[in-house]
Formats: C-alpha cells, sequence, structure tokens
C-alpha cells in the first residue's frame, strides 16, 4: 500500500510514518511506500533512510504538485499540513490558502483519480466556540471564532460532501490540543499547552498566557498517532453519514497540568512557569471546548490518555530513548 | 443608499428590489440605486423603468464583475444568487463555482473595498440533516445531506469570518423553504412545495414525490422579503458573536398543506395532486427539519406567517393583481 501524508516533515507527520512502517501494515494491507510531502524535508534519519520512505517537498496548494504525488495507487492518504491558529489569525490568506485551498485541492485531485482513496482528514477543537455546554456533543453546533477554525469546519464540509458522494472514502478526526509537543514553541495558540511542560522539564522558564483554570482538553502525541491509524482503519459503513470523529482527550485545567508537572518533576520544574495573561491567546484559547463527549470515539474503537501525569512520564521517556539514539 | 442584489432578476431578487423601491429606505437611509445583477435581466417592467434600477447581467463567480459592481458606495449587498438544492446535486462543479466560488469571492471584493458594507447571505434547511430533533435548535450541528446544503454552510462559515474580522458588516438569514413561488416549476428539490399549491389553482395536475407525511419548514415570499429586509437592518451589536438567524417558518405536514388548498380552493383544487415517490427528492427533503426554534429570531425583531391557508390567500390575491396590472 501507498501511502501519502501531507505536512509529513511535520512532529506528527513523521512520527505516524515511523509508526506505521514499524507496524508495517494499514487497513490489512503490507506499507510499500510513504511519501512524505511537505514544505521542507522532514530531520529523521531513520525515515530517510527507511527504502519504503519518499520525502518529497512542494507547495501542497498547488493542484499540480498533488497530482505528482496522488496516483491510482495511493490508497491512504493522511492530511495533516495545516497553518496553525495563531499564524492563520495573523495571515488571513496564507491559512485560506493552506487550510481551505489545499484541503480542497487535495479533494479533487482524488476526485479526478476515482479510485476513491481512504482519506483522513485532522480537524481541531477550534471549530467549536462560542457559548459551548461544559461537555461538547457530537451535536453541539461549529461556532469557529479564529479563521483556522473556520477553515478546519470548512474542510470538514467539504471532505463529508466529497464522501458523501462517493468521490473519497473520507473521514474527519478532531483532534484534542497535543501535548506534550517535543521542540520548539510554534504560533498556535495553544502552543503554551506544551511550552509549560516541556521548557520547565529543560530547566527553562515558559510563559503561560492563560489562566489557571483554563480547561483543556489534550491528548499525547502518541495516542493522537495510534487515533489517527484506528481513525484510517474504520470501516466506512460504521461512520454511517457523518464522517467525522471526535476522539477521545483528557480535560484538564492548566492549574492540573501545573501540579502534574509538579507531581512528576518537582517543585523546582512546576516554579518555571511565568503567568502572563495574553489577551489575544486568551480569546482563541477561551473559545474552545474543554471537553467533549468520546462515546461514539469510543464505540468506534478510539481511546486516548489515563492521566496527564503519565502523558508527562512517557514525554520524559521518550526524550531520553531519543538522546540515547 | 446602493443597493447591490445579486440573482436580483430572481423572484426573491426583484421582489426585494420592489419592496426597497416602495420603502425607499434602507437603515435610515434613502434608496438612491438598486443594481439588479444576475446572469439575465429582470422581467418586471416596473422595475426596470424605475430610474433608480440599474439591471446588469454577469458571471458572480468572476471577481472581476463583482468588483465592477460593488464599490465604497456599496453599502448593503443581498447575495441570493444560487444554484438550486437539485441542480447543484446534478452539477457538483456549477453547484461550488456559484455556491462557494461566488459567495467567497463576493466577501473577497469586498473586504478589498475596505468600507465594510453590510452583506446579508441567504441560507437554507439544507444545511440541516442527519439525525434531526422534532425542533431544531441554535445550537443544533449541521450535518448537510446535499452539496446544496454544504456550500451553504460554507458560505455561512466564510462569512461568519469575514463579519468577525471587520471585513464586513455581515449576517446569514437561514431561509425556510419559499411557498407558493409562482411561475414555474424549478430544479430545487423542494420545488414541490409550490407546485402542489399553485398548479391545482391554475387548473393543472401536479406530482407530490414525497409522502404526506413529510414535514416542511413554509416561509412565504412576501414574509421572505420582510425577513430580508429586517434582517438587513438588525444592529451588529444584538448578533454577538452568532450572524447567523434562522428565520421564523411555518412547520406543516404535506398533507396539511393540502388540507389548506382545499380548505381555500375546495376539493377540485386539492384534487388535482398525484401522489408518486420520488427516492432522490425524498432523500434531500427528507433531510430537512420540518421546525426549528424561532426565538432568537424573535427577540431579533423577524416574524414569518400565521398559518398556510392565509398563505395560499394571499397568493391568489397577489395573482390576480398581477393579471389586473
Amino acid at each position: 500500500m501507498k501511502i501519502l501524508i501531507t505536512g509529513g516533515a511535520g512532529f506528527i507527520g513523521q512520527r505516524l510514518a515511523k509508526r506505521l512502517l514499524d507496524r508495517n501494515e494499514l487497513n490489512g494491507k503490507p506499507v510499500t511506500e510513504i511519501v512524505l510531502l511537505d514544505v521542507a524535508l522532514p530531520n529523521d534519519d531513520r525515515l530517510l533512510s527507511d527504502e519504503r520512505v519518499r520525502a518529497e517537498t512542494g507547495d501542497i496548494s498547488d493542484p499540480a504538485v498533488l497530482r505528482r504525488h496522488i496516483d491510482t495507487q495511493t490508497e491512504a492518504i493522511f492530511h495533516l499540513a495545516a497553518i496553525v491558529s495563531g499564524q492563520a489569525e495573523a495571515d488571513f490568506d496564507l491559512g485560506m490558502k493552506i487550510n481551505l485551498d489545499a484541503s480542497r485541492a487535495l479533494l479533487e485531485v482524488c476526485r479526478a483519480a476515482g479510485h476513491k482513496p481512504r482519506v483522513v482528514f485532522t480537524s481541531s477543537v477550534a471549530v467549536y466556540g462560542g457559548t459551548l455546554p461544559d461537555v461538547v456533543q457530537d451535536d453541539t453546533a461549529l461556532n469557529p471564532q479564529s479563521s483556522y477554525g473556520t477553515q478546519k469546519a470548512i474542510a470538514e464540509l467539504l471532505l463529508s460532501d466529497y464522501a458523501r458522494r462517493g468521490f473519497v472514502d473520507g473521514r474527519v478526526l478532531r483532534l484534542p490540543t497535543i501535548s506534550v509537543r517535543p521542540g520548539l514553541p510554534n504560533a498556535a495558540a495553544s502552543s503554551f499547552a506544551s511550552g509549560i511542560i516541556r521548557e520547565p522539564l529543560a530547566g527553562v522558564r515558559s510563559t503561560c498566557p492563560v489562566d489557571g483554570e483554563t480547561r483543556v482538553w489534550l491528548l499525547s502525541p502518541k495516542s493522537a498517532v495510534e487515533a489517527l491509524i484506528a481513525g484510517c482503519e474504520i470501516d466506512r459503513e460504521k461512520l454511517g453519514n457523518r464522517p467525522i470523529v471526535n476522539l477521545p482527550g483528557l480535560s484538564v485545567s492548566v492549574n492540573e497540568m501545573v501540579a502534574a508537572l509538579r507531581e512528576v518533576a518537582g517543585d523546582e520544574a512546576a516554579g518555571r512557569i511565568d503567568w502572563q495573561r495574553d489577551e489575544r491567546i486568551e480569546k482563541i484559547v477561551g473559545s474552545w471546548p474543554g471537553a467533549w463527549n468520546t462515546a461514539r470515539a469510543e464505540q468506534l474503537g478510539l481511546s486516548g490518555d489515563e492521566n496527564f501525569a503519565d502523558v508527562i512520564r512517557a514525554y520524559i521517556e521518550e526524550k531520553r530513548a531519543d538522546e540515547r539514539a
């Protein structure tokens, strides 16, 4: 099976590729080729040296680039490429180009290819907003309060209609905020949700831009990758007329995140957080749900994390393993 | 005030234009010019002879056409042009071009003009679908089961984000199915909702493609035009972070529609309906809500019709007046 991952040089993209290579199977077929398409090449040597991997650069909003990398052999596509929330708010046109136009172009190229590939779009807590129940339900209306959330909601609608019409075998997985991400802070409004754990663990101070009572809905990178694969493997019939699935997450307040950091790494680490509210970030993050109902996801065999302290422990363990490698 | 109406040669477009000319005021300002933009010219002589009216033809998905008719003097835009549900289902690309690309192009031209015009988009019952409560609520999730509904839902999201960012002063009015429309049947899946009244009244047989128990959500043309104007005049502040309003309608079953026809026009008229179910139409119409909560619309000063028999009587009265004119 040939697999395309857009945003394949990103953190989740590379991690997903490695997991697919390790299991060497998707939808019951062996993994013969993984194309990692992104604006840059991946930095992971293990990926680059695997003969099943082909790393490609290109602008995914250019249909010609997509046509070059999607053919009737491409049986599964994970569309992860995106302009993150903070950047899409700062640069409206770039967000529209990548989060909307590229998603639509991808669906059109699949439609033209005609073989109905399995297409997985990732979406986000950011499609919700406005007045929300404490726990968002499957039938809660979307009311995004950011351009990123709007663009993701539109991509969801497009994929759903392309799937309904039989142009693709599509599904949308709505991801909680991913934490703990390794690496550097990024332009996502949710960047702090990793930063306030990652930086203190590395002995570096980190600023938390939201109130400690702010409730966030989190998923670890490892569980996110497992959910992407499990989501890709769900039988189409089981999705009925609604190919959008809210993935399970952990509902924690920022104060609870810090308490978990204290539990795992001690007072000194937890003391490395500076609290300085940023209205711009608070407005975006505060519009997102702190939890949603996970009954449907669980019914479909998707699962999340048990508790945030374990997520931190897993992050530390992986970081050590990477440093040894 | 200069006003643009896209789809201005359509039935609702012409009717809206005449009403605006009659009241000669919108948002507290005199109506100095109404541009009717459509693929064809309006057929109403009274409109064409009014010196405040300029009728223009052009492809509204072409930004150059929109730029020609939207300038900083254009203070209000009613965007009514659309490919109807049945046709958008039959011709996917045409629906995407007019219902999505043209709506986006219109918003972009307004953004570039920079004067933040008041923009009214019309949307539809078709944005809903799947498993629905008996009465759809303001916070019920959209799950369109047609390409038309998908494209309308996307246009809603785009307008909401352009409004949130301050590019336009936008609002979306979700219309019930309009009945009784004069004229000929069209390619809308809901065409029968006018046909089964209009044709029998004219002594012509009409086919009803759905079961008599099917519940529809209706608004008369007259009330639709009043709601468009009232919706355009709502203060932006009153809309909060949700510029989308579900307009009040009448919830009636098809059997109740026929009973109202019998009440107004007698057994002979009501006997001119042939019942022949059409699975394609039933699937689309059956996915639409039979009613939605109208509390917010009423709070905002919007109203609908009292009962369907009166709607039929008003249709007959207007038809007679037109024939006398």
